[in-house]
C-alpha cells in the first residue's frame, strides 16, 4: 500500500444533479468573522472586524457569523459590543460556532444574551480519522457527543425565549465521514431538537479539507438530502474548503445535487488555501442572470476594504475583480472586444437585444463598477487594434485602417525595444511625435478662396531652403496645395484623406489624416487644428515633411 | 430578455463521467510561453524565456507551446535559437499556434525549419458570437476556412519531411460553439488531414472563456468524443480558463469524460483569469496515489522562478503552494495535526500503514520540499497545541500538559495585546522569561550524597535576605532539598515533576519541569543544566522564586 490512495467514490447511479441547473441565489451566510479569521496571520482587531462586518451588512448579508465566542475574549467581546451596542440590523442573524462541550455552550449562550435573533452552530467531528486518532471515540461515543449537546443546546434555548434562535449542526469532516454514519447522526440530531418543517434546523455539511472532484461532495450532497426521513425539516448548508482548487465547482454542483445555503467568505479568504468564494459565485449566477441577492455593482472599493481587514492581497487574475481580469494584451482578442462592444452599443441604440455578448468579457465590466479603461492594454503581444482602440477611447483619435497598421509598426518597435507596457499616454505621444512633424515643412500663413467649385491657394510655408509662396488651384484647398507643390518639382500626389474632430462642440480641435504618395512612395501625414481646413493643410505638409526625412534616409528624390 | 441569460445545457441523459474517476495522468501540454506569456503585462524577455523552457523540460513536460511565431518577431526569434541552438531535449515536442491564414501558416513553418518534432497547432473561430460579430462568415464560410488551411498545413507537412510532425486544431471557443458544428468542422478537418488511429490528431476544445459550471464542459466533452466517427484517430485535448473559478473542476470532469490531454499553465496563469494550473490538477493526482508524471517534488523554488518571469505573485492561498497553506493557527486545527503527525510516525516506526492521513493536511509538506516549520503558527486564535508544538518541534521543550494549560495563558496575553502573530522564538523567549527564574532564590552550589537509597543534601542558595544554607533528605535530591526548605520554614511541597533532554548526545542539556505545592497554590518552574540532577534543583528553586513572586503580589504568607 502507498502513502496515498484514491477517494471513495459515491454509488448513486441514478443521481440527478448533473440534469440540473442553480435557478435561483441560495441562502448565503458570511464567515469572514470566524473561520477566515482564524486563518490570518494577523487576526483582525477590533477596527477591521466593525468594518469587516458592516461591509457584510451593507453587501446585503442576512446570516453573518461573528465568532466562536467560548474560545476568543476578543471574539466575545465584539459580540458584546455588536448586542448591547445594538449594532446588528433587524433582518440580520448573527451566527456563532461552539463545539460540543458544555461548559463552552454555555458561555457560548452567555455571549449571544440579548440577541434578536441568533443561530447557535454546534459542530463535532464525525469522520473516522478523528474518532480514531484525535477523540479516541468509537461511533457510538460521537454520537451521543451530538445528540448530548444538541440537548443542551436546546434546553438553553428553551431557557431564553426573549431571543429568536435557529440551530445549526455540522458533522465535521463530513466530505471523509461515512454518508450512512453522518445521515445516522444528523438525524439523530434533528430528532433531539425536535426539528419539524415549521422549525428547520441548518445541518452544514463541510467538506472541511476538500479530498476529491467536485463531482463527489455533490453526490454526497444528493446521496444525503435524498435519504434524509423529512427533506423539509432540514436546511441543507455547504461549506467547502478549496484544498484542490475546486471549491467554487463543489459549492455550484452541491447547490445543484440540493442544497439550500452556502457558507463562504469574500475573495476565498479561510483556512489553508480558503474558503469558498462567495463573491465569484454570486457573479456566476450574476451572469447567467439570476438575482444574486447581493450588491455586487462595485466590487473595487469591496476588494481593497477586504484586502485592508484581512491583510492579504487578492489575486490579480482573480474572477470578477482582480486587477488584470478584463485585461486584453493580446490583439486578436482586443479586435474582437472592439467588434463586440461596438455591437452591443448598435443593439442598444437600434433598441434590439439587450444580451451582453462580446468576446472574452463573460459580464460587462460597468456591471462591477470597473470601467473600460483597463480592458484593452498594449505591449509586445498586442496589434492594431489596442493601439487604435486605446488612441480612439482616450485621445479621440480614429485612426483610418492602413495608418493603425503603418502605426502599429512603430508600437510594435517600442514595446519589442523596452519589454514593458506602453500605456495610453506614451501611444499617444508616439503618435504625435511619428505623424505630427512640422519640419522641414510648416504652413505660416494660407489664403483661400472658392469660386465655381473650384478653390484657389495661395500660402507661404516655411521650407528647409527658407521660405516657400506657393500657389495652386484643385477641387478642395488640399487639392489646390498639392497642385501648387508639384508646380513647384514636388513629386507628389493625394491617395486618402480623413478627418474627424477630436471631443464634441462648436470648438472642438478637428483632426486629419492626409496620405499623400510622394515620389512613388505612401506616407501619411497628421494636422491637429480648429479649423478643419487648415488642419487638412498642415497633414499633408506633415506628410511632405515625413517623406522629406525617408528621402533623406534612404536617398530617393522627392523634388526634382 | 435581460442582459444576462443561462447558458444552454446538453441533451446527455445517460452521461457516464459522473461515474468516473480519472486513472493516470494526461498528456499534459504548457501553454506558459503562449497563453501565459500574452497575459503578462510585461512579456518575457529573452532571459525569462529561456528560463521558463527550462524550468518546463526540468519539471518533465514533454509538450511545450513556445509561442505565436507568425505574429510575434520575439517568438519567431526565440524559436529559431531554440532549434538552432539545438537546446530542445529529443524528448521534448515544441508546439507552436497558427491562425488560418495562409501567410502565417508559412511563416509558422519557417519558424519550425529544422525542428526533429513539432506540433502545429490550427485554430479558427467557430462559435456563432465570432462567425458574426467578428469574421462576417456563416457555418459553411467557418468550416471552409478551417479545410483549406488544413489543407494547407497537410501539404507543407509533406514537403518538410525531416520534422516528425503533428497537427492540432482548435475549433475556438469550443464551448460556445454549437456542438453539432464544432463536431461537423472537426471531422471535416480529421479527413482532410487524413487523420487515422496510426495518424492520430489533437483535437483541442477550449474553454476559451469559461462560461457554465464545470459539469457543461464534461458533458459536452463527453458528447463530442461519443459523436466523433472514429474515436481512435484524435487525441482530445482541454483548454480550460477559469473566468468562473472552476477551471481545475472543469479539467477534470473533462477527463473523466474521456480527454486525454492538459494545455494549462505553471500556478494558472494566462488571459485574464488564468488558464488551468497544471501544478495543482498534477498534485490532485498525486494525493490519489497516482503519479502525476510531473517532478512536484520541491513546489517552492518552482514557485520562486515563475514568479520571476511572469512578473506577477502566486497568492499565498494557492493550493499546495501558497504560502500558508499548510498553515494552522486555531487550536483545534493544531492539536489534530499534532496528533495526527505523531500518528503517523508511529505506524511508520512500527511496519504499519505508511498511508498520509493527517488532519488539514490533504499532502505531507515534505512530498513537495516544504517542511513543517510553516504547519504550525501561532496568533490569538490559537490554543495550547501550537504552543507545545513549536516548543517541542523547534526547541525541545516538551511541556507537561497542565504546564502547557498554564502557560498558552501567558501566550495569549501577548497575542491579545499586540495582535500579531507570535513567532516560535517569541514563545521560547516568553516561556524562558515565565518559568526560568533565578532571584529571588537561586542555587550557588551543592553536595548530594546517597546511602542506602536515601539521598542527603547540603545547599548553598542565595535568597532575599542573603545566603540561605539548606540541608536535608529525602528519596531524592528533589526530595531532600524540599525538606530541607520546609526545614527552614518554608510552606512547600512537590506535586510533580518532569524531565527530558533538549537535543540529542551524551552532552545535551537538560530540561526540568518541577511544580510544587507552595502556601497551598501549584506553581510551576523549569531547570536547565547539562546536569539533570542540578536542573531539577533549579527547577524547584524557579518555582519557588515564582511563588514568591506571586506571594509579593497577593500577600499570600509562602514563608513563616
Amino acid at each position: 500500500m502507498g502513502k496515498y490512495r484514491p477517494f471513495d467514490i459515491v454509488a448513486l447511479d441514478d443521481r440527478q444533479w448533473p440534469g440540473k441547473r442553480i435557478e435561483r441565489a441560495p441562502i448565503w451566510a458570511s464567515v469572514d468573522l470566524r473561520d477566515g479569521n482564524q486563518s490570518l496571520i494577523d487576526p483582525m482587531d477590533g477596527e477591521r472586524k466593525w468594518r469587516f462586518f458592516e461591509l457584510l451588512v451593507s453587501l446585503g448579508f442576512k446570516q453573518i457569523e461573528v465568532g466562536f465566542p467560548s474560545a476568543s475574549q476578543t471574539d466575545f467581546d465584539f459580540l458584546r459590543e455588536l448586542i448591547e451596542g445594538q449594532r446588528v440590523p433587524n433582518d440580520v442573524t448573527l451566527q456563532v460556532l461552539t463545539p460540543a462541550r458544555a461548559p463552552l455552550i454555555r458561555r457560548t449562550f452567555e455571549a449571544l444574551s440579548g440577541a434578536k435573533r441568533a443561530i447557535v452552530h454546534l459542530y463535532n467531528a464525525t469522520s473516522p480519522l478523528f474518532r480514531e486518532t484525535v477523540l479516541g471515540l468509537d461511533r457510538d461515543g460521537c454520537k451521543r457527543l451530538a445528540v448530548e449537546h444538541t440537548a443542551l443546546v436546546r434546553r438553553l434555548m428553551e431557557e431564553h425565549p426573549g431571543t429568536d434562535w435557529t440551530f445549526q449542526y455540522s458533522p465535521e469532516h463530513f466530505t471523509t465521514t461515512e454518508l450512512d454514519f453522518s445521515l445516522e447522526v444528523c438525524e439523530a440530531v434533528l430528532d433531539t431538537f425536535g426539528a419539524s418543517p415549521e422549525r428547520r434546523v441548518i445541518l452544514n455539511l463541510p467538506a472541511t479539507v476538500e479530498v476529491a472532484t467536485a463531482n463527489v461532495y455533490a453526490d454526497q450532497v444528493e446521496w444525503f438530502c435524498r435519504h434524509l426521513r423529512v427533506r423539509e425539516r432540514a436546511i441543507i448548508s455547504l461549506h467547502p474548503h478549496n484544498d484542490r482548487g475546486t471549491g467554487i465547482a463543489a459549492a455550484e454542483l452541491g447547490l445543484m445535487a440540493g442544497a439550500d445555503r452556502i457558507e463562504g467568505t469574500l475573495f476565498g479568504n479561510g483556512e489553508r488555501t480558503g474558503n469558498v468564494d462567495i463573491v465569484t459565485l454570486a457573479m456566476n449566477l450574476f451572469i447567467q442572470g439570476i438575482d444574486p441577492e447581493l450588491d455586487l455593482s462595485n466590487l473595487t472599493p469591496v476588494m481593497r476594504e477586504v484586502e485592508h481587514c484581512n491583510q492579504l492581497p487578492v489575486h490579480p487574475r482573480h474572477p470578477y475583480v482582480g486587477d488584470l481580469v478584463f485585461t486584453a494584451f493580446s490583439g486578436s482578442h482586443q479586435d474582437a472586444i472592439k467588434k463586440g462592444m461596438a455591437s452591443h452599443r448598435a443593439s442598444l441604440a437600434s433598441g434590439g437585444t439587450p444580451l451582453w455578448d462580446v468576446p472574452y468579457l463573460p459580464v460587462d465590466p460597468l456591471d462591477v463598477g470597473r470601467n473600460y479603461e483597463a480592458v484593452i492594454r498594449v505591449n509586445s503581444q498586442s496589434g492594431k487594434g489596442g493601439i487604435s482602440y486605446l488612441l480612439e477611447q482616450d485621445h479621440g483619435i480614429a485612426l483610418p485602417r492602413r495608418l493603425a497598421i503603418e502605426f502599429s509598426q512603430v508600437v510594435q518597435e517600442i514595446a519589442d525595444r523596452t519589454g514593458r507596457e506602453i500605456t495610453s499616454q506614451m501611444i499617444h505621444r508616439a503618435f504625435l511625435d511619428e505623424y505630427r512633424l512640422d519640419a522641414p515643412y510648416r504652413l505660416l500663413r494660407q489664403r483661400i478662396e472658392e469660386r465655381d467649385g473650384e478653390v484657389a491657394i495661395a500660402a507661404e510655408i516655411e521650407g528647409p531652403q527658407g521660405g516657400l509662396s506657393v500657389s495652386g488651384r484643385g477641387n478642395g484647398p488640399l487639392s489646390a496645395l498639392v497642385h501648387g507643390l508639384r508646380g513647384q518639382g514636388f513629386d507628389i500626389d493625394v491617395i486618402d484623406y480623413h478627418e474627424n474632430s477630436r471631443g464634441q462642440g462648436a470648438d472642438a480641435e478637428a483632426i486629419a489624416f492626409v496620405e499623400l504618395r510622394a515620389a512613388g512612395r505612401p506616407v501619411f501625414g497628421v494636422g491637429l487644428h480648429v479649423n478643419t481646413t487648415t488642419a487638412t493643410l498642415i497633414a499633408a505638409l506633415s506628410a511632405l515633411s515625413r517623406a522629406m526625412r525617408q528621402d533623406e534616409v534612404e536617398g530617393v528624390a522627392l523634388s526634382v
